[in-house]
């Protein structure tokens, strides 16, 4: 890639000298922490590559490629064959550009993968694993990672986390608003607390908060699929909370076990002074096919309906009027169709002395390219503050995809620098360094570091 | 502001050295009469420039501004201070601008407010109000106000705008389509009519409507929020009324009534030549602790979900279908994912001899920036005619919103400039002229003037 | 038109010299057959240009032409004169530019219409085509027409189409998956095949799908309107199918008939190779007054809500699981607000060798204007492959709107070069050459002939 790939401004280019050179934090991600506590070295390219990353099994699928060659019993070679054999038609994707910026930024390799050069693009690169130690954290040290922050379920082991400066647990809440009994059975455990009811569901939740706070969580995540329906506590949910148990709730009925579970993990976030991150539009159901061979995140989610509105700020408001207020809240959408009717909510909630109490999330998912990029920032400066944004984060499982905060900081420099050169933001270096210094870090880094 | 800030090309710079120049018409706005009718001349900046402007207060909510220093007990020093300090942080969104414009075209101010220069700015400008008389009607002279058209309720009284050429009332029509005792009351006193059912209600709207057309009335508006659902008329409205008066009245019934008000109401304007507007996509229920703070428009309205286009285009057909057609229809959404739906209606319903029938309105509210601005030109320019855009108008409180008619131009001219320059519009100077005198002025003059 | 019209940089430019020689495939389009067939020479423009084109009646009723001079009882020469009338208002639109390259590209007409000239160039275009013979086969000649596909029911007589190279039928579906009476006996006098339930209206929709394939036909298209609801088969179609032979079957049980009718279909078009086009978003009944003086697409109809996510995966995925998986598959939209959420299905099904299996289609009706082509192709190239991309089609029934197809290109070229200007597209002019030839021909091109 040239240099000032993705820069088409002189003051995007100045911006992006001072942007590159600034640590990563990485709030929320899916990085395979057993791998991490391993270390292992990588030895064949396809594993580091190709095999952890969904987003390529996609564009394979989209090319026609056998299943067999993309999460099928292939071998390596083939499946990496059979990747750089389509590489070419994948041009105008993001994924073109990624995997061009994996490829030469960890192995110099800048060729363009084809069929013609597959075979000795896989045998350097293999080689290049062979003669220098590649692990899970030479890439994180590579890719200047402060803090990284993959997910783990509250009733997940996280001692990997305690006295880690680097890494620090995200808290996925899905399973929490959705209990099961085999789900509760793994709390009760953990937390070492007896849940028989929703009081002492709750208190086992507690225990864990605890427990993920003092491994540095500043960080939760619930996904709000299917639209969102959301029904204010009529005083059932703890009936609800046993039928659900004996899996015997269903429909709207578990849909209000749900928001009232939803309210009660706002309220703590809030008094912990911990983020909620909510993320929404995807349709995670799809294919069962792909599902069944793929596994629930291989790679084939669609995009949802748009959040239902008054659902949405039902729920804040139930936030906002408790006790504690609202937690700092980043909205996710995978639907473009909804940026503006999320981003404009930055403006109707509000806490004494918290800037940026409801922020519109970076780019998500599928979204994650250049218009994604630029549509949530044109959204964020227009229905909201752009110097609240709290900066990229890959959401991925990949140790290559921090390319992506590189690729983010490009656009986001030339996006600023744009807007600069035609009025629209000051033309002042350093006063749009300062923005720029929050967008990618700072305000971030405030979050972890409690500032 | 430097003076070609947003034009970046040469016919635009040319279409606004004209555009400039022609009167404002703001016919639809909140501006309160009351005070432009005692015209007491401002002498602190605050309670000119801050305090009516619901905008301004939204930004500050998101920077953590106490409520305090918002709507709050605050002094207006404290208040004018919060708000510059935290003025450096809205960067990027169009406030930032437009209070620029505001600080600089009334007071001569040109620095950027800031927690360093607040004191400073706040001394100088109420000098300057002391020293020059600075009152609505000033500033409305300042901005070049021909027309100006505040909302009023029917109920309400209007004796303000009798023989007033500058100023009539807008109809905002949302009390009528949901009745209650307190309204019809109040309508009962105002149009000495006595109202015991709903022939009655309506005979003492005809009134209302004769009184609002001699003050000048043009225009009316109805909001459509929560998606908007539509039932034709079932004959069982006359009960329904009753039960509305009567508080019994909820749910689908309370719609079922508001419809069938929506399409008498809607028959009227036609046979009166009165414009309909129609404001859709709003979510107004947000935070109901700033709802009590800082009253129904305190400035944290969200976006709503997308109309429902099967219940918009049935509402519409029921009155194309009436002995008068459709008046001639505005139609405005906050969500912009509906610019296209609206947009299209332009062709959907037609009446011999009225040209743009139904037109989408400019940039409404929270959308009211440059990209929203461009957005809405864009789906008139492809889904409708630029030629019958109806122009802008600020739907503000504010008596310094007016600045708002100049940024549109600026905005305006350079989207013409620039597709003019691309062949995408005629590379003709006079003609472009007659489309932004159509655009800016003409075509809200031929309403007004029923030309 | 100057000959770089839409064309604004270097490589766009010759990357148009390149798209214009393609030949054209027109795969879904409503040209008039009868007419064809009759090949008859136009003896006055009206008649050509301006009767079979409902976008222009759209506009016209846009500027309040009277009904009377659209599709009522002017004469030919009022009813043209109104339409130069109001041709300079169109400015924006792209209906100016389109009628604006027939007329120079037919008749040799560079003037801009109006109520100037309009009875001049109402001469000249009558002369020429009195001393030229222009009938319907002379135009797809000159417009360099390869392949067209004109719709046709399945109880439509197709003999037309048999042994025709240039001709084949695209089979519209909508009446199958809503059978009436009168449709079931139309289609059992065409295919021979006596209908008394069900498994009988299956074996007369093989005998003519049969049918259809020998006459070439390779796309079907079924319309998907009013956000599209879909219910898995419950045993009971048997029943409803009855039900709605005898006029009994309305509301949601009408539906479920027709998505069991619509799996049926898809897995026939998987079975034998044939594409499956879903036309989505559209609000087809606005004005009844319209329809009624007009015809069903006489122009007014509008845009729709989304299409429901959960329904059409759950549609695709009974395809998926189906014994012959998905036909291959092109999404549409009228409402460009689902762009993105139709797009990302291209990554959501596969089959194994089969590149593209799911595309989203070209901007269709109301979008195919420059911004929304733009709209659809950022989608693709972001959600999908813009590789796989199956081309332009007009989907018209005029003879001139083959214009469409040189427009399409000139905004590709200028789309896909100014990527390539900008780092996005590999600046490499061969491999930007395939590209352009996959997006304008080559992948039509193989649909058609199974390559």
């Amino acid at each position: 890639m040239k240099s000032d790939f993705l820069l088409s401004n002189d003051i995007g280019r100045e911006l992006y000298s001072y942007a590159k050179r600034l640590p990563v934090i990485d709030y929320h991600n899916h990085l395979p922490f057993a791998n991490i506590s391993a270390n292992t070295g990588f030895t064949d390219i396809y594993e580091l590559w190709i095999k952890p990353d969904p987003y390529k099994h996609r564009v394979m699928r989209m090319c026609g490629v056998p299943e067999k060659l993309i999460t099928g019993n292939g071998t390596n070679p083939e499946k990496f064959d059979a990747w750089c054999s389509i590489f070419p038609k994948l041009a105008g994707n993001q994924i073109y550009h990624w995997s061009q910026m994996e490829l030469e930024n960890v192995f110099g390799i800048t060729e363009i993968p084809s069929d013609k050069n597959s075979a000795i693009i896989y045998k350097k690169c293999n080689e290049y694993l062979l003669s220098n130690s590649v692990t899970p954290m030479s890439l994180l040290n590579k890719y200047n990672v402060e803090y990284a922050s993959p997910c783990a379920s509250v009733a997940d082991d996280i001692s990997f986390f305690k006295n880690n400066t680097l890494f620090s647990p995200s808290l996925r809440g899905d399973d929490i608003v959705a209990p099961t009994m085999e789900f509760v059975k793994k709390l009760e455990s953990i937390s070492t607390t007896v849940i028989k009811d929703i009081d002492s569901f709750e208190k086992a939740l507690e225990a864990r908060l605890d427990e993920f706070q003092s491994a540095g969580c500043c960080f939760s995540d619930h996904a709000l699929d299917n639209g969102f329906s959301f029904y204010p506590d009529d005083g059932k949910n703890g009936i609800r909370f046993k039928e659900a148990l004996e899996g015997t709730l269903h429909g709207t009925e578990k849909e209000k076990l749900s928001s009232h579970i939803l309210v009660m993990m706002g309220r703590k976030y809030a008094a912990r002074g911990m983020v909620m991150q909510l993320h929404m539009g995807a349709q995670r159901y799809t294919s069962t096919r792909l599902r069944a061979l793929a596994g629930a995140s291989g790679g084939f989610a669609g995009i949802g309906n748009s959040v239902d509105a008054a659902a949405l700020t039902s729920f804040l408001d139930a936030l906002d009027m408790a006790e504690h207020g609202l937690p700092k809240t980043l909205l996710f959408t995978l639907n473009p169709a909804d940026n503006e009717l999320i981003s404009v909510l930055s403006g109707s909630y509000s806490k004494d002395g918290v800037s940026g109490l409801i922020t519109q999330g970076p780019a998500w998912w599928w979204c994650d390219h250049k218009q994604g990029i630029i549509d949530v920032l044109e959204s964020t400066a227009a229905f909201g503050l752009i110097y609240n944004f709290v900066g990229m984060t890959t959401d991925s499982r990949s140790f290559l995809s921090f390319e992506r905060h590189d690729y983010f900081r490009r656009i986001l420099c030339d996006f600023v620098g744009g807007k600069a050169q035609k009025g629209m933001l000051p033309d002042n270096i350093d006063e749009l360094k300062k923005l720029i210094y929050a967008m990618c870090y700072g305000n971030a880094y405030n979050i972890i570091n409690k500032e």
